[in-house]
């Protein structure tokens, strides 16, 4: 028979499975950070009607979206979660309790240009809360805690969360009498970390054409940290003149004093007077992560505050807050850059039990017992030679192999064999499972991302 | 602005958080379950080249398939995990070791005409276990204690396994001089529990031209079960014809044997006959899983052994043997018939904590202390009265609510209570954690399914 050659579409991330099992990790620690806080799940589908997805249209969207007919009915992939949790919130509004906070990870897709490190299918880790008419500046200040729970508990150390505000942006440029020009000033200094301070000048007074001593008092501000001036301090001198000036400062400074209640070092977060989000629907706190290592690849942890989640579908008014991690292409990352904590146990089973004797209900017996305490135990009955036994162990990483022979079995005992050392004892039965416990402790306990400043 | 009306596709599966909150319950239930036996999580993606899904075509596969053109690519969604799998294994063949078990819950994907309960979007959750070249018999012994342990886990009580072998049913045929229409008479009597041993007899004779009497002999063979005699026995006079026949008689009774040592009692499986699963490339053992109080449901969770996995992309002999449950329509088939266990706390949060002071400060503290202590807790600050605030919590379940007033804060303590019963006491904060763990034991250790036995 003719052979199809197998392969995966460029773009979609298919791991083998030690990597898998670290990605796994990470979506275990994800969902429970995100309970930790009272979010809970949600599942909408992959596909929705293209009507739905497209509702806001425009951009880039409708390029890279995955849309095609079957039947009557013109379909859409996901393309974020963002607009199908719109949909969800619009259509279910009657029977959910505001605020409502839900977390979702799932896969979302995007027909960008293949290139690498960028997917075409990749996993979205999203939180939002969302009020109903109104939200309380708390779950602005709640989110940099999440980040701050989720990175560490992944692993992670040295990241900073930027804080900002879109109202002290908003009402900054307002005041500056440049509130017709604030959209692009915000997507001109989302560019600093890019190309620089004297590039970003040169851009607002030659593309959005500001007069040099507005990009120079713009800059100023939003520079005003790298300067070692406190950006709260700096704000100062502005306040009383624009209405939504002084609700952003304010808004920004509950955010940073709940900040240590939190349990958020002061190294963790800044406010950083540059991050808009100019791209984005976002009106108070908007927030960036950065890897601090790592600059060049941007923001691992994005979101922000918004007031109208779902216009396109309801005419109720729904504020929220949400953050985004785009976790296919941070695990990309860490992989190539050796984050990956490869002394983690990553193996399938905790235990291979390799019967030696014709009668496999003794070690039948064992592995449903080692289960029923929780250990994950394979038998092995393949028909080889003992020492590939023992190899096909070792190559996965499996860290015990119990042998069962006529002698254990007679005196209700087992072999317990430690493939790192090579140590083998014999114990009872009925002490396995203990003995195996304590020694897979230090190989599970650890973090799925090693950061390299530890 | 003109609003779209929100709406979810049907036969697409979207549940309300109370529902979610169950269904991930046995998520997380099958992924335990299925690492406990020392299978490897897998992610394989949603999309995949047309030409690898369809490598095998034909039948209604071809009809249901999402495909569709993006730029150049011929692309389609996943129908089922096992092609995938298949497309994996032959492409990582080196990269692995075998024999390779490994498990995926995912969504997939057919655009059957939409019926309730049938749905174009739903999970599977698949084991499968490929061996190299040749695979022991006892990975299919294994197989109905892992269908029994994961049902079990889930809460379901009244459930048989039923067990089968191809080779039983093709040895049979063969020794009887009906190899050639052994397919036909496999497809028809797959119909027995649907239409009955009358029709069934009369399609043998009619349609697939079988005399009588050998219409009878395999009506009276494959349902000696239900007229009292062992299935086992009832095979030992056919012993010594043919070889086909010899083998799975053998293999059935390994089978057997093993249940005791893998724990699962004799009233969780049962040898039947007239399992044959003739639409699937079967060649050894056969299972079906039977709600006993829902038989018009069909067959819950269904697999068997198979010779080789993934002739289409390699030329490598990859035998191996697998089950799949079809998970959202099990989850549908439940609450309908109303087994979902609503006294599971399914609430986004164990307790709400509601300041009563200005200052959040504390209530924050608190929150984070119980969060670092493993208990989900949402602080409410959206500005209502208390009665309101309560309520909230009511509504969505949440079994504490935390008062922190003036007077608790003055003593480093709480006042929490308990919303199903309304008694209210103030404890030490740093004795909260403990309080609330102890009453929440028992609404979380609960299954998510209740059947009707218990």
């Amino acid at each position: 028979m003719e052979k199809i050659k197998p392969r995966t579409l460029s773009g979609f991330m298919e791991l083998l499975p030690r990597r898998q099992a670290q990605f796994e990790r990470m979506l275990a620690i994800l969902r429970e950070c995100y309970s930790l806080y009272g979010f809970t799940a949600l599942d909408t589908p992959v596909i929705e009607a293209s009507e739905i997805l497209l509702a806001k249209g425009g951009g880039d969207t409708e390029k890279q979206i995955y849309r095609f007919q079957k039947g009557d009915a013109d379909l859409s992939l996901r393309f974020d979660l963002t607009v199908p949790l719109a949909k969800y919130v619009a259509m279910n509004y009657g029977q959910l309790t505001f605020p409502f906070r839900r977390y979702q990870i799932g896969k979302v897709y995007r027909g960008e240009r293949a290139q690498r490190g960028r997917f075409r299918e990749f996993y979205q880790a999203d939180i939002d809360v969302i009020g109903d008419g109104e939200l309380d500046i708390l779950n602005e200040a709640e989110v940099p805690s999440i980040i701050y729970r989720s990175f560490t508990r992944l692993g992670l150390r040295r990241f900073v969360i930027k804080l900002n505000n879109r109202k002290v942006l908003n009402g900054f440029f307002a005041l500056l009498g440049l509130s017709e020009q604030a959209g692009e000033i915000m997507r001109t200094i989302d560019r600093l970390d890019k190309v620089g301070k004297d590039k970003v000048r040169a851009m607002l007074t030659e593309d959005v054409g500001l007069t040099e001593a507005l990009a120079d008092e713009i800059l100023a501000l939003i520079t005003s940290g790298e300067a070692g001036i406190d950006p709260l301090d700096a704000l100062e001198k502005y306040l009383g003149r624009d209405e939504t000036f002084d609700k952003g400062v304010w808004e920004l400074r509950q955010v940073a004093k709940s900040m240590e209640a939190f349990g958020v070092p002061a190294s963790a977060y800044r406010i950083d007077l540059s991050i808009a989000r100019g791209l984005d629907y976002y009106t108070g706190t908007v927030y960036e992560t950065e890897m601090l290592d790592h600059p060049e690849i941007g923001s691992v942890c994005s979101g922000g505050r918004y007031d109208d989640l779902a216009g396109y579908y309801t005419e109720k008014k729904l504020p929220g807050v949400g953050i985004s991690i785009g976790l296919t292409r941070l695990f990309y990352v860490l992989e190539e850059a050796g984050y990956l904590n490869d002394e983690l146990l990553t193996a399938p089973a905790d235990a291979l039990i390799i019967p030696m004797t014709e009668d496999l209900a003794p070690a039948i017996s064992l592995a449903t017992a080692l289960r029923d305490a929780g250990i994950r135990a394979q038998i092995y009955t393949e028909k080889k030679k003992f020492k590939a036994k023992l190899s096909y162990a070792d190559k996965l990483g499996i860290p015990y192999a119990l042998l069962l022979g006529e002698d254990e079995i007679a005196r209700n005992a087992v072999s317990v064999k430690a493939l790192s050392s090579g140590i083998q004892e014999t114990l009872p039965v009925d002490d396995a499972a203990e003995f195996l416990k304590k020694g897979l402790a230090p190989l599970t306990s650890g973090a799925p991302i090693r950061d390299k400043a530890e």
